[in-house]
């Protein structure tokens, strides 16, 4: 890549932002997309913006986000989106410190000298071609052996100081961050419970609720509140999806009566109770409902207390009448074997994944195992079968088997495009694909809550990334750099990865920051 | 070393053992010997042994410790005494369940087989005298590529079982023993506690003791009971090694007047009170003592109040009323920033190691990467000194350094055993001196405990005897066993090592044992 195409690249994003940039400001003033725009404001009760719609300006987001306080972000999103407010400023601000100083100290140096000329006089055989004017800003500038490489030993340890700096700060204020959400007034059912998995099997005669309530009795007598036994509610759980249909369409039909009634007319809704309504017998469509839901009610109803009774599991959460109770418990050992009485912290309520609750301790040692093994042949091999679809799915071998799309194909603006992209298409899909396999990897695992998992996924994408990006092209890139000017194949799997990083960059970071 | 060799040391062995073991029944039945070999017994009031000292069987020692049960041996001696026989039998086990499936299947299958004259006769060059008759038994005598060999294969995994189910039961049977040590009704003090260390600074007007208080009071507000501070106790332990000293003149004193009395002269014993008793204003001892002793308990009394009051250090025991509180307590994180109120649980009063208990934070993590460094150079490079010295303290060169031991030198038996023991001489000592360097390193690292110590020393020695035994006697052994055979140095340090490595596995044994 010369420097006029990385500016007119450059350029041409530039643009795409500003088309966006303005689209948005109109669209976000207009009444009606409130709702889209402003949902947290409107679920909160506020007004979508102050002032009218016409007074505002369509950047005044811009001010609004720069002037508004970390204590005005932790009560609008929550102490997460604060989180990664610090984590952006933190990297903003690592890069601004060493911005500052060493752009104006290493770009005249490196300016000045003139390595690349020398290196194109002497060595025309590996590297012609692959030198751009860019080049002559960088340390690829620097004579071998020049002093002036000491000033870029010293840039490296610069970077480095400015990095612990900041992360300690960042540390630190992430930490007392989650320790003032911790010990605020508004507490959380979550920091009152505890986790119990792998319960041993109950003594005859003994629900698991007796088992888990005679046990954390008998270490906490004080501040022990109750227990909470997981159950199986797959029945229960299909009754209630059935009763939560009718009772929307009983909606339906009692709303489209009212509206017959507001036009003078008045006639029932009917609907024929066989499959979907087309056979059967004619009904009255609100009585049917009524008489549907309160079967099912007492159905439901029914199916709970046997639920309740009979398909308890081997998981609990426990709830105790004090915070820090809950806390100790959280952190301690509960029993003389580790796969028995697990206690770990509960997460909130809608993260809890439950169907991975009763998963045995040992079952889930194996499970980890498994997906560690799978996700390090995702990340060292996938690369094999990416490689072999690309090889098939060329433009040839598409109007070999698909001869149908031959006149589109043979238009030439249509080829270019696909000459440029088909290779790619495989690559570009798994990597669209990679993060939901991960998330999926990470549920498989047995971890009990949803941040949990996502946090997990985020780490193998991190492994995924450093292995393939910071080892593959750069180590990779210099050890087949010399194969691939002769080869001349710009199209290289690594080149691909590293043109499609930046997205995948930020899709990361944001994994990254939902902690 | 022949088989004919083998077999004389072997007999030469068990003599030794039976003339000490005769010497020892014969001692051990003298009536004044009883202090030496019962002290146990005697601490707990019991008789010395059940009859007479004459009636008594020599041996009947062994059948005692045969048909002692486990909760004798608790009684008498502790848990640990009782997990030390766990580990002694297992390892028992596992040589008995292993030799007798082993033994009878593969001895046979060794033997006959003709391996070793086969190897005799196609390759004499390299291997010529390094055979032995023993050999003839082992898998050496296994003829290449023979289908016996996967009787071997098979062993290895006999072993393997047998090794994971005795130590998985030996696992759950000493967790048995210490579960109910830990919930017996015989309390122990440090069931009650946590050590506190690394307290951050206490606000003005705050001593270290009410900072701790008010912490741990506000976090549990019913169970906590007290807490006592660590205090750098240098100038009262001097006061009180003093007072001592004059309580133990004091005594003797007053026994000599009282031995004085009895003969019928009365003399009062007296001293000088300068230099060493010898010069000086003469005093009456007892009179002396007895105002010495007065003074020096009210400057004890004085200085404790000080000491109390004023040197307070960053670390302290907390005590609870209850004992699963001050368990989870010790299992708990007590404070935002890891390098502030580090809580453990606390050892047993005498294990303290009160010095290492103000040590900070960050001070431990460098002591303990400075250690381990340290650790890591001993065990990898501590053949080139020890060689080194080796080649120093040859016959020759002691000849010439201290020419008076000529005669003695020259005489032809002591020369003989010299030239064998002479270049080991560096060796032994440094394997002498090991563990007491390794318990040094470990003490350095600031480890609260005594017995933590000797654990992490143990770890250490471990570290070293799994590198240079397991890796370099035998790897090693491999690599250089041509070299040897050519060169004839039966000598070599690994050779030495090896013969030297009896000793020390049980030195090492008893280490583990010792928790």
């Amino acid at each position: 890549m010369d420097f006029s195409s990385f500016l007119t690249s450059l350029g041409t994003s530039f643009v795409i932002f500003i088309v966006l940039m303005v689209l948005f400001a109109w669209l976000s003033t207009r009444q009606g997309n409130a709702v889209v725009y402003y949902p947290n404001r409107i679920v909160k009760g506020m007004e979508p913006w102050e002032g009218g719609s016409r007074t505002r300006n369509p950047f005044a987001w811009i001010k609004e986000a720069l002037s508004s306080s970390e204590q005005d972000v932790i009560n609008m999103s929550g102490i997460d989106t604060a989180v990664y407010f610090v984590f952006l400023s933190t990297v903003l601000g690592i890069l601004v410190l060493s911005g500052i100083v060493l752009l104006p100290v290493l770009l005249p140096i490196a300016a000045t000298d003139d390595g690349v000329k020398k290196n194109e006089h002497t060595s025309n055989n590996t590297s012609n071609g692959t030198f751009s004017d860019l080049d002559k800003l960088s340390m690829a500038n620097i004579e071998v052996k020049s002093p002036r490489l000491w000033a870029f030993l010293v840039a490296t340890y610069w970077v480095s100081v400015v990095t612990y700096f900041l992360t300690f700060k960042a540390y630190k204020h992430v930490s007392a961050l989650r320790a003032t959400a911790l010990m605020s007034n508004e507490v959380k059912p979550e920091q009152f419970a505890v986790l119990v998995r792998d319960l041993p099997k109950a003594t005859s005669g003994q629900t698991r609720k007796q088992q888990v309530d005679t046990y954390f009795k008998s270490i906490y007598p004080e501040t022990f509140y109750r227990s909470m036994v997981v159950t199986n509610n797959k029945e229960v759980d299909k009754i209630w999806g059935e009763l939560e249909g009718f009772k929307k369409k009983l909606a339906r039909a009692e709303s489209i009566y009212a509206l017959s009634q507001g036009n003078g007319q008045g006639t029932r809704p009917t609907n024929r109770t066989g499959f979907l309504g087309l056979c059967g017998k004619k009904v009255d469509s609100i009585e049917y409902y009524n008489e549907k839901i309160k079967e099912l009610t007492q159905k439901l109803e029914a199916e709970q207390k046997v639920t309740l009774r009979e398909k308890q599991q081997g998981s609990a959460l426990v709830f105790f009448t004090s915070r820090v109770t809950a806390a100790l418990a959280a952190q301690s050992l509960h029993a003389q074997m580790v796969d028995n009485w697990t206690v770990t912290e509960a997460p909130e309520p809608r993260q809890l994944i439950w169907s991975n609750l009763t998963i045995k301790f040992y079952d889930r040692i194996i499970r980890q195992y498994v997906v560690y093994i799978v996700v390090f042949l995702t990340i060292v091999f996938y690369m094999i079968p990416i490689a072999f679809i690309s090889a098939v799915t060329t433009l040839k071998n598409l109007r070999k088997l698909l001869p149908f799309l031959k006149p589109i194909v043979d238009i030439a603006a249509l080829k270019t495009v696909l000459e440029a992209y088909l290779p790619q298409l495989a690559l570009i899909i798994f990597l669209a694909l990679l993060p939901k396999f991960l998330l999926f990897l990470s549920k498989t695992e047995g971890i009990p809550s949803g941040s949990h998992v996502i946090r997990a996924a985020s780490g193998k994408y991190f492994y995924f990334i450093v292995f393939n990006v910071f080892i593959g092209v750069t180590i990779g890139g210099t050890l087949f750099a010399s194969i691939k000017t002769i080869e001349e194949k710009p199209n290289s799997v690594f080149d691909m990865l590293a043109k499609s990083l930046p997205g995948n960059a930020t899709f990361f970071l944001t994994f990254v920051a939902l902690k």
